[in-house]
């Protein structure tokens, strides 16, 4: 059986207009794959309602569980509980629940929960409260879609929360061959062992090091004694 | 008037499945700020035909120009230029053009042109090519589609032999203020700024140091007097 598949939707001009690195897209992609879940695609959307409703509905139709990140605190420019909300006709409000955990956790820094810090008790009616163990304003579940801080530190934290509860498939194993030819040398071999093993995905990557031409060849699939035999025939025909 | 817009279609298992993180994303979003042009979206897609040809002539019909990276070499998981000729219903075959730059390249390092490596000549009907000063094989240009390697030295060089052809717009400025106050303290000063300078956009980016909470408010615009203004303007509502 096929494996789940899951997008992810990074929500945020800081990411388009190049004053930040994502660091997220590339920590979700590693656990996803450890998970069993198929990352299809990502998207980067800017801080722009129809952009985000556009995209959380294409994607959420298109695969099983959808993850955004980014959005979500107290600020003006927050606007990603909204525009979840807008995307699947949901009401959204300050919930007393989310507002519960604020509380708390505002009671204990002895900072005021003012009228900004609240808007990060709206929560879509129906949603589950994803727990956020870092900074405590939760992130939530509204159908398949995963809803998480764009900070890299509370979004894998989150993560964490949600994987657990999601369906898994088959762990993706994957084998590298390092190389040391171009790979317009090797492309012939590779071709031949795509076609023999088309239950698996060959990949390969060329790199430049010191002036040589070489390249990383991954072998993955989730049948390990598959991947090893064309690891294996792979070796002896580029006589390694 | 408005600037020139943007997408981004990054095309590769290797992001998706975690292995690689992308780097071409960052750089580009860079580069088309500083030019003008506004990258509005990123789409991150597997080797997967019909995904990018869908998302190729989405990006396409709906921004002003479209970057593609990945899957322009060799081998047989490389088919990107195929995807675009489909998207766009254009024939495909090695052109002499690019056969021309392949044969003076491999003539040069000794190395044979072989069968796979002429791949990498198979140009649409109609594209204009994309000088690669890295390792030669070309890059692309059909309709409003830039057709780059993913190889990041190559891709940042392609860039640089596209960017000039392109219309730009006003480069977009920014300042950045460091405040030491949680997110949700300085909330409501911001909402109140984003409303009187609605012709800028203002970003609220948190962070933690040292267990102190604290954000980075970013102020961009293409009207330098009007960011000096709302950031002359934050800095006093907030005493710094």
């Amino acid at each position: 059986m096929a494996n789940p598949t899951a997008a992810m939707l990074v929500i945020g001009d800081e990411i388009l207009s190049g004053r930040t690195r994502d660091a997220n897209m590339y920590y979700l992609a590693g656990e996803l794959t450890k998970h069993g879940i198929d990352l299809k695609e990502v998207r980067v959307v800017s801080d722009d309602a129809d952009a985000i409703v556009l995209a959380v509905r294409q994607l959420s139709d298109a695969y099983d569980n959808v993850f955004t990140s980014g959005g979500i605190g107290p600020t003006h420019d927050d606007i990603t509980a909204d525009c979840i909300a807008q995307a699947f006709g949901a009401h959204l409000d300050v919930r007393d629940d989310a507002r519960a955990i604020l509380e708390k956790h505002y009671a204990t820094t002895g900072l005021e929960l003012n009228e900004a810090r609240l808007r990060m008790a709206r929560i879509p009616d129906g949603a589950d409260l994803i727990e956020n163990p870092v900074s405590s304003a939760p992130g939530f579940t509204l159908r398949n879609v995963h809803v998480m801080a764009g900070v890299p530190s509370v979004f894998q934290a989150m993560v964490a929360s949600v994987l657990p509860t999601l369906s898994g498939g088959d762990p993706v194993l994957s084998q590298t061959l390092r190389v040391m030819r171009g790979e317009g040398e090797i492309a012939g071999t590779l071709s031949a062992l795509a076609a023999t093993f088309s239950d698996l995905s060959i990949g390969c990557y060329p790199f430049q090091k010191d002036g040589a031409f070489g390249a990383n060849v991954v072998v993955r699939g989730t049948d390990g004694a598959r991947v090893d035999a064309a690891m294996t025939q792979l070796a002896r025909e580029l006589e390694l």
